[in-house]
């Protein structure tokens, strides 16, 4: 098997709207319209690559830290088995075990992260382990390589400069919608290959890093986000990358409409596959 | 202070479809079409006694055993402040910690427990608190009187046999839907005169209890409940009981369509009120 | 012209949730799937009535005065062409134009009136003219047959018990729904002939009477409500009664879903077309 | 195998709102809070009998013809393989096919239709074989018991006084609505009996049978139909019977409202399993 | 008569999500907000030219070949009436005998065709006549100038290369939005008035070359769309072409939310009224 | 208090889909995940300046002359307490008493005023004040400075020409969407300095100046409009002009899905208040 996608339906790490438990489900459900042959990539992936779903797996959704622990292991056994593992979340909080089992078998590797939110708070209601902390406790954990890695489409309030700084320390560069609209998405795939280079590449894709109109499902939404075509121009460019495993997180089912939400997070992990 | 409402925004002890975390705001929104007579029970709440809204519980979302020991604390401290407490869930483990201070104040208690559900399962993924617990552990507490429970409104399939023998072990007695359909509101109101007589009575209901049709917004419904009308017709004959608490759980305003299962929740607080 | 049937999209009297401007055109669709011959009637209305569609009153959005006035005008004029008229909604305001114009062809009639609510309040802001007071006025202006008018369906809390002094001094009798609950439909049916006899008789309907399972698309739901098939079958009772004409209102498409307040309130013009 | 569940995503014989097209992947996901233990009936169906997920029927969306060939061939060889199947629809035109599949195995049967509607007009748009015409071809075709076959739940408009004549000559009796307001649940239960007795009975389920409060998600909602209540409690009497096959049809996802038609429908499959 | 606008409620030849059978209904109502002069154009299309709308196509729901029979009927006769003829689907199958028409009476034109999908398939089941098909078709039967016919807006995955060979054989160009992402706006004006020049014109749109956050409401969504202003302002580019006819189809009413996808296919028709 | 936020409740103003009236409870509530610091303005305004929310002004729903003189007088009032006040509509009529009230303390200022419409109609239905006309009974009462003032994202059809001859008259400027695709949001920003200077700015943002797909939950949606980063892009750069006040108007909740224009309505006035 040379790629696993793998469902994760936890969302106990959510600190707003729930739901994306049902995450996974709805993502497969929207991608039944996807057919084999990607133009833009010129590639056909499933003939290309043995792509299988791993289906999901199980997790403790009264006990985040057993959870935790749930996805690790099974996220290391499947990197036995696959070549590449992509992840449908779940909450953000996934993030932290699937760095853990990348970094096993990579290193601390460059993480590109689309998300409206940096995702690299401290603690929430004295919680360490919640959708708002992975990127901090994987740069703690030495998980993440401290040159090479980025948030991508950030924007919106924070709670202070401090928050600027902790992520700086962290070993993160941001790119936000403002630089976005700056240099465009010419500019942003620029940003990111200088940045990552060829070390090995993850990409943690937050859906709400698109606007709200293109990906209402989600928990935190933050209006002035990317669109699905800024966002999918951007994953498309990164088969220049070394590109080693990924995640798409926080689709919530009950807040989509029309499964616009899900239809984004497919193609999506179509791109995505297009571009390993 | 005669009567506090109190809300509890909590839902990280639910198995399904979360958002009861929301019940609280919506449950307040949905309540603004009430007036201050109540023509069925005769009685003007609002004058005759003082009702207080008491906020919301600050509740931390990622540790249910902390949840439930703020839950209990905070409730303890409202019940020295007011006569009596009707909380707004929230999931239904809040039961669990409402029933510690309830027991604190009137020793072991009659449950009236208006649900789809039995909700004495005994763990979950290895969890003993959650949504499907609370009364098993309440009565493991000691914290009901298993002389004077009982369970309304019951129906839809469950694990096995013995879910009814451990129920009716830890003290509850059964009214289903299907003896609703046999001797109707009136045969509810007197079974429940029987089983409660003048014992004090605390009262949950847990929204699931009427028909998907009429409350939507919840996160396990069940097909075959109660209309809003037989739900409020029983509730409204309570009045002749010693009344001396309660709570109604598990609106989760995302599923709810145009307020329908706000409207009746707040229309069933209303009654609660009256029949306090 | 036998019957006509016409719209009146106003809703500038709501106190609540608007949106009854679009009442007449969502009703007009939902009413697709009607068929000519009404089996519980035994009677093709099509067939043995010219029915025609009257269109919409255009009437000012913008001053409750004028547009009392224009739809009295209009509602004159269509009482000389058609023997009887049904109106669609459009809030309750619209009742007292159209009850002018009523008395003013058949003197103080028999109103008998399906609502959750009296809407025999006085002022709301100081406004005379709301969709709570059409009952109110009419009375006030001897437009009603004191002795033969009543309401069905009411239900909820009021504002004080003088509601109900007054409301009775107006020449309403209440019959709830916990009467409803005690005998049931054929008890409805009887107590309607008993207070109506062979008077001319004008039944008003707010779509509120029902449930909000069975009428989410309304501005001020009310849980404990009638069913539809309740609804229906008094309705078809009223073949029996001396029956002048009808209002159904109060139908509000944006807080419906799937189209099933508008079925319902198709459903109940076409019931009330074969009663006539 | 002794039960074979399977689904047939067609709607091609939809007049009015389609998307019945999406039913079998609905009800399933819907089914997911099911649990073994059928404490109304008593038993444990997954234990007493193997019951498998047969998968969806594939057929041809674009000609009904052929999609009723691929049905009934699929059935047939389903039949083959287990004793008795239950299929999730699709719009009701796939009755036809299946009952061909029933009748080539038991011979002529009682069917017992659970619709708001008759479904044996003749044609549409000169069509003979739509989703309003399944039980007039079975007649014609000589599957169906004529001594032994009813409608349940029938109301609403038809096209005239010849709809009730020839589905009388088709050897169909209708209890209607009304004649549940008389009778009731009971006497429901009584002249289905006397009608079915010990013949040989398939049970066809149009989900319109329940009321569009209950079962919004379908494409020709009638007011005034029957509660979930009410229709699971017809269907656990159907045990004493001698109970051969069912269909449940007419789920159309898009129009549902936090899958209560889904759950539903998952619940009237658990009773129909739980009855056979 | 200048220009008729008409309305083809068909959806049999949906191979996913079907309900554009009620898109006519549901544009003309979402077009209520239209006022009559286009500043963007500076012209007042009412006043100018005679716009009349013709109603709808009866077509048959269950034949595909009687239907599309009837379409290319209905339209010839139409444009013996009107110079111009603006069609509103329906799903895309409708384009085929629409082409017929036009065919019959310009000869083989340029066909402009918006569209997130090239719609030259072949068959699907087996069936050569359905929405994914109708540019093969209409190729193959010489109704299109192979040298003046382009897609617009195509983008997402197809089955393999021999799609777009077979699409560059059957007489397109293709314009995607990965170029449009390179020149813009106006660069597509420019292509489009290359390929076009003064060739008779009919612009055929497809609602889902939007983004799906622009039209949730169609039935195959394909994230990267275009934004509803880009594609005005092409359409607004339109009127130095020789523009002969138009539709615009796939707009599927229970998908959409708040008329969004009605009010951008409004707008559509009324920039190609003013481009006409 | 440096900075007040108010609501203004009203909606009986508006000529189309009403519910307006709701707006400011929406908008609080999706105000909920905001943070203090606006990392894009480098701001903490909740630590610089006294922010506080005023709660709603009382209007009268039935009167719209009474409600004009509610708004003004309490804006007035709440002008004395506040340095700058922010009002959450209620529909357009609002801005008309709060320039009476601004002009009241700053004589005529400039008004760049948001909006897919120019809101300088004269009457409808005879009605002088509506929420069409706000700016041209403004410009007529010496509330505007004639020489500062402008509409941003003007698009969509219009009466007639007439009604771009009488906006120039009132003293405004248009900057429509097309010109928005020629110069960018970077000439908007530039035309918005040239035009108002130094002059006191006055704000007023009509949300359906997004495009629908970005605030669908307003009355009169357009398609072609700004994106939500457009347009927070360009409020974030009038922290150079003198800015003295504004308002947010037209967000009608139930047209809007999982909080997406209220969310934006939270952000843009986060952005106001970063600006002022």
């Amino acid at each position: 098997m040379n790629v696993a996608i793998v469902g994760i339906p936890f969302d106990a790490g959510a600190s707003y709207r729930p739901g994306a438990r049902f995450g996974p489900a709805h993502v497969r459900q929207s991608s039944r319209l996807l057919r084999p042959y990607n133009p833009a990539a010129d590639v056909s992936s499933f003939e290309k690559y043995q792509v299988a779903d791993a289906g999901d797996i199980a997790v403790n959704p009264f006990d985040i830290g057993e959870a935790l622990a749930d996805i690790e292991r099974a996220s290391r056994e499947l990197h036995e088995r696959a070549e590449r593992v992509i992840s449908i979340g779940g909450d953000h909080t996934i993030a932290l075990p699937l760095l853990r089992a990348m970094a096993a078998k990579h290193g601390p590797i460059s993480v590109v992260h689309f998300d409206a939110h940096l995702d690299t708070w401290n603690t929430y209601f004295g919680a360490r382990y919640t959708h708002g902390t992975p990127f901090r406790r994987a740069s703690e954990e030495g998980l993440i390589d401290r040159e090479g890695s980025m948030h991508v489409g950030v924007r919106g309030p924070l709670y202070s400069t401090k928050d600027l700084e902790d992520d700086a320390d962290l070993g993160f560069e941001i790119f936000s919608t403002i630089e976005l609209d700056d240099i465009g998405v010419k500019g942003a795939i620029e940003k990111i290959a200088e940045r990552v280079g060829d070390r090995p590449m993850y990409v943690s894709v937050d859906i709400d890093v698109l606007d709200p109109a293109h990906a209402p499902g989600t928990g935190t939404p933050e209006a002035g986000g990317l669109t699905s075509r800024e966002l999918l121009a951007i994953l498309r460019s990164l088969r220049q990358r070394n590109f080693v495993g990924a995640d798409v997180v926080e689709v919530s089912p009950v807040y989509d409409h029309a499964e616009i939400t899900g239809i984004a997070a497919a193609h999506i992990i179509y791109e995505l596959l297009g571009a390993m």
